[in-house]
C-alpha cells in the first residue's frame, strides 16, 4: 500500500478538481434525485446501486460522449496475492458501463426486459476546469433487452415527466428526438452506397466510418456555428474569430449540401419533418428504416398525450460519437438565462440518451438491445436557480439562546419541545458569555426566531420571542412607522412557546409553520 | 495512467469484497437515510457532502475503532506534472476525517459551533469476509466547536429520535453512555498516580498509555466473555474453547479487580451507577470529573424527557481505542433475533460515537472540541428485516400486456393513464408472441395486476383486469369455494381502468390504492 511522504502539518484542501457541497446544495440535489426516482419507479424501473469500484477489465475502455477512448479513469492496482499480480481497479466513470457488467453478471435473476434506474456520483480523471469537476452526479434510467422503439418512446415520455416533476413547467422544455439510422442513411447517400453494397465494400465502409466520426463532429457544431460554419467544417475547414483553424472533413460541395439539407430538414411540425426526411433520403434503405422508427415513436407518444409541444423530431441532434445505434434524444430547456457575464443565452441541454445495442456483447458475446437516458441533475439545479425557482439557502433553525449557563437544562427542555413539534431548533452551544455573539450566530444560521429566557423571565414564567426576519426588515426600513403595530420582540407565557413560534414561521411562509409536520 | 492487460472477453464480476444492491435494498436504505436526515435537520444540523476522494495527506493515518493505523485505504498516485511528482489520493474510509479537513479548510465560512450531518459510502481496503464489504454506508452527525457536554447530551437525544423515526419503538433500544475520563480515572488508580503526578511521570505515562490500549481491548470483551473472561485477559491470559491462547495484560489481581469493579458498577438506576462510580473512584480527580459530566448529561436529557428507559449510564461501553476523549455512547437494540444458524441472540449495537477533541489540530494546530455519532444504516435495516418490520421486496408494477403487437399505441395510452393516476405501471416490452411469457414476466416482477385487451375486447370497448395476488391465493387454496364470489379476472369498460385497478391495489393494501398519490 502507498506510503505518503511525511509532512509536519497537512494542507486542508480537497484534491484538485474536487469540491465540497454544503447545506441546501446537498438537500436540494437529494430532493431532486428523490423526485426523479419517484417518476422512474412509477414507470416500472427498479433501483440498482452498483459499487463505485469496478475492475478496469469489467469497466471497459470507452466513455460515451467523449472522443478520447481509454482515458480518464482513476485506477489503481490491488496488492499482489501469492504469485498472482493484483487486479487493476477503477472508479466508475458513468453508470452505463456498470449496468453492462451487472446485467451480464446477474441476467438469470433479472426480469427481461430489465428496466433499471441508478443515481450516484461518477468520477473522471480529467483536467479540471472552471465549473468542471472530477466527481459529479449522474441519474440514469435504461431498459435492457427491449428491441422495440416502444422502449425509446417510453423513455422520452418519462424524461418529460421527470422535468415537470422537478419544477420545469410544460413550455419551458422540449425533448428533441433523432435517429442515428437516419444519419447513417444520409452518409450512405454522401458516400454513394446503400445497405447492400455496404456489406460488400468493407474497406470503403472502414474508410467512411472514420470519416463518419469527423462528419458527426462537424454536425454537432450546428447549434453553435449554423449552416455556414458546418459547411466550412465539412469541406475545406473553418477559421474562428481568434484565427484558429479547424481542418475540414474534405467533402465536396454536393456531399456537404446533402448533409446540410439533412440538418435543415426540421419542418414546422413533426409530420413535416418526417416528410422532408423521406424526400431527402429517397431510396437509402437504412435511412428510411430510421425515419419510420421516428414516425412510430411520435405515434406512440401521441397515444400517451405527449404531443409536439414537448416532443420534437430534430435532425440536428447528434449526441456524441460511435456509441448510439438508433433513436437518440436530448432534453433542452427553452428559456433564456443570464450567464455569469450577464449575457442572455439559451440554457440548453440538461439530459440525453439513446439506443445502444452492444452493451453486454463484450462480456457474453450476445447482442442485447438497450436504450436509456442520463439526467444532468447539477445542470438542472443550476437551471432552476438561474430562473429563481429555488431558494439559495436553507431555512435556518430557531435558536434558543443561553442567558444563564447554569440553566442549560431549561434551554434543552425548550428546544426539545420545539423539535417534538416538528420545528427545526437548536440551543446555542458556543460560549454564552457574550449575548451579542449569540445573535450574530443566529444571523449567520439564517434563523427566523430567537428565544430568550433570562432569570427575570424565568421568575415570571415567561419567555421572550424575537422575530429575526421582521427585525431585519425593521432595521432596513427608513421609518419605523409601518412596523409599529408588530414589535419584533415580545413576551409570552412559557406554555405558548411552540404556538407563537409557529405563528411567526407561518407568517414568513417557512416550514414548521403547520401543525403536525 | 494504468493500462490493464488485454483479455479477449472480460469477466462480469464485481471486484472482491464489493456487491450490487437491487430494488428494495436501494429504496429502503434511501428512505432510511432520508428519515434520519430529517431528524438531523430538525436538530439544526446542516448537510455536508464532501468529495469521496481526498489527498492521503489530508485523510490522515488513523481509523477510529480499528487498531491498525495507517492501513486499509484505497490509494493511488496522480500523474506527475512537470517536475513535481503527483499527489497520493485515496477514497475516504469514514466521514469524520473529511469533516476535519472541511472544517480546517472552510472554518471562516462556517457557523461556530458547526453542526453538520453527512451520509454516503466509505471504502476500506480490508480483507473481505462473509457479510463484510469494502464499500458501505455511514450516516454521521457531529458538532464541532462546542466544548460543553450539552452537545453530547443533544447527540444522545437525537440518536434516540432517529431510531424511533426509522421504526424502532421505545423499549426496543437503549442508548448506553459512558465517559473515557471515568475509565482514565480507573486507570489512574490501577497505575497508582493521579492527574498531578501524571504530568511529572512522562515515561510512566507513556508506558501506561501503551498498556491502556491493551486494557481497553480486554474491557471491550466484557459483553462477550463476562467478568471471568476479562479477569483472565487482564492478568495472565485466556485460552478459548478451541485452545487458542490470548496473552494477558499482566496486571496483578488487585489491579484487575479495580477494573472489574468498574465494569460491574452499573446499578439499577442511573443515580445508583453514578453513586457506585463515585465510591469506586475515591479521589481520582479526572475520573470524578468524568462522572460529573455523566451526571450532567443525564440531567440535561431528563429535561428533554429522555429518561432512563432510553438513556443508560453503562461503564462497560468502550467504543474503540485511543480516539475518544470524553463521553462515549452506543445505541443497542434490546430485542432478540434469530441469527443465520437459528440461534437466538441479542441484536446489539447499531450506532455509536463520542467526543474527540483533536480533530482539527493536525491541520491548524488549534484544539477544536468535537462530538458526534455514526449510525450503521445497513445494520439497522438488517434489524428491521430480522424483526419482520420491512417487506423484502418492492411492490411490482401493474403490467399492461400486449395481445396485438400492432396496437402498441393503445397499450401505451393505457399505461400512461395509469401512471398519470400515480399508479406504478408498465407495458410489456419483450417479444409479445407468447402470452404465457408475459404472465411469467408479471409474476417475476411481483405485479399485483395484469391488464389485457385483445382485438375482441377492443371491439367491445372493454378490457380484462386480472388480480394476480388473488389469482395466486386461489391457486394455492385447496377449495375454490371461498373465492367464488371474487373472480380473479373480470371485464370492465375501458374508462374504468384506473378506478378498478385502484380498487384492487386498495384491497391488497398497496401503494397507488389512494387517489391523488
Amino acid at each position: 500500500m502507498a506510503k505518503p511522504k511525511k509532512t509536519p502539518r497537512p494542507k486542508a484542501e480537497t484534491p484538485k478538481g474536487f469540491r465540497d457541497y454544503f447545506g441546501a446544495e446537498v438537500t436540494q440535489r437529494a430532493e431532486m434525485l428523490r423526485r426523479i426516482a419517484g417518476v422512474y419507479h412509477r414507470y416500472g424501473f427498479d433501483a440498482l446501486e452498483s459499487s463505485a469500484v469496478e475492475t478496469v477489465e469489467a469497466l471497459g475502455k470507452f466513455l460515451p460522449d467523449v472522443d478520447r477512448p481509454n482515458e480518464g479513469v482513476f485506477a489503481w492496482q490491488e496488492d499482489a496475492e501469492a504469485d498472482k499480480p493484483g487486479d487493476w481497479l477503477a472508479l466508475r466513470y458513468d453508470l452505463t458501463a456498470p449496468l453492462a457488467r451487472v446485467y451480464a453478471q446477474h441476467q438469470n435473476d433479472l426480469p427481461k426486459p430489465y428496466r433499471r434506474y441508478a443515481m450516484g456520483p461518477v468520477w473522471r480523471n480529467e483536467k479540471p476546469g472552471p465549473g468542471r469537476f472530477r466527481q459529479f452526479y449522474q441519474c440514469d434510467a435504461d431498459t435492457v433487452g427491449a428491441p422495440s422503439v416502444a422502449a425509446d418512446a417510453e423513455i422520452c415520455a418519462m424524461l418529460a415527466d421527470c422535468l415537470e416533476e422537478v419544477g420545469i413547467p410544460r413550455g419551458d422544455y422540449v425533448i428533441r428526438v433523432n435517429n442515428r439510422k437516419v444519419l447513417n442513411g444520409v452518409l450512405d447517400l454522401v458516400f454513394g452506397f446503400d445497405a447492400v453494397s455496404e456489406d460488400k465494400m468493407l474497406s470503403a465502409v472502414y474508410d467512411s466510418e472514420t470519416r463518419k466520426d469527423e462528419i458527426l463532429r462537424a454536425i454537432d457544431k450546428f447549434d453553435k456555428f449554423g449552416s455556414e460554419g458546418v459547411a466550412l467544417l465539412l469541406t475545406g475547414g473553418r477559421k474562428d474569430e481568434s484565427g484558429d483553424f479547424t481542418k475540414g472533413v474534405g467533402l465536396d460541395t454536393h456531399q456537404a449540401d446533402l448533409v446540410l439539407s439533412f440538418l435543415e430538414s426540421r419542418g414546422a411540425s413533426n409530420a413535416a419533418t418526417i416528410s422532408n426526411l423521406k424526400n431527402l433520403l429517397g431510396g437509402a434503405i437504412r435511412g428510411l428504416d430510421g425515419v419510420s422508427e421516428l414516425e412510430h415513436i411520435v405515434h406512440l407518444l401521441e397515444a400517451g398525450e405527449y404531443f409536439e409541444d414537448r416532443i420534437v423530431i430534430d435532425p440536428s441532434v447528434v449526441r456524441g460519437l460511435g456509441y448510439y445505434t438508433g433513436p437518440v434524444y436530448e432534453a433542452e430547456l427553452t428559456f433564456d438565462i443570464q450567464d455569469e457575464k450577464g449575457r442572455t443565452r439559451n440554457f440548453g441541454s440538461v439530459a440525453g440518451g439513446g439506443r445502444y445495442d452492444d452493451l453486454v456483447k463484450r462480456f457474453t458475446g450476445q447482442e442485447v438491445p438497450a436504450t436509456g437516458i442520463s439526467i444532468g441533475v447539477d445542470r438542472l439545479l443550476a437551471a432552476l436557480h438561474a430562473k429563481g425557482r429555488m431558494q439559495t439557502r436553507e431555512d435556518g433553525p430557531v435558536v434558543v439562546t443561553v442567558m444563564d449557563r447554569d440553566r442549560m437544562a431549561d434551554y434543552q427542555a425548550m428546544v426539545a419541545e420545539l423539535r417534538q413539534a416538528g420545528i427545526r431548533a437548536e440551543v446555542y452551544l458556543g460560549n454564552p458569555r457574550n449575548f451579542g455573539n449569540q445573535l450574530k450566530y443566529a444571523d449567520r444560521r439564517g434563523s427566523p426566531v430567537a428565544v430568550i429566557e433570562g432569570g427575570d423571565e424565568k421568575a415570571r414564567g415567561v419567555i421572550q420571542i424575537k422575530d429575526l426576519i421582521l427585525g431585519a426588515k425593521i432595521a432596513e426600513s427608513a421609518t419605523l412607522e409601518e412596523w409599529k403595530d408588530r414589535p419584533s420582540q415580545f413576551e409570552v407565557p412559557c406554555d405558548q412557546l411552540v404556538a407563537r413560534v409557529r405563528d411567526i414561521l407561518k407568517q414568513h411562509g417557512l416550514a414548521g409553520g403547520e401543525a403536525g409536520q
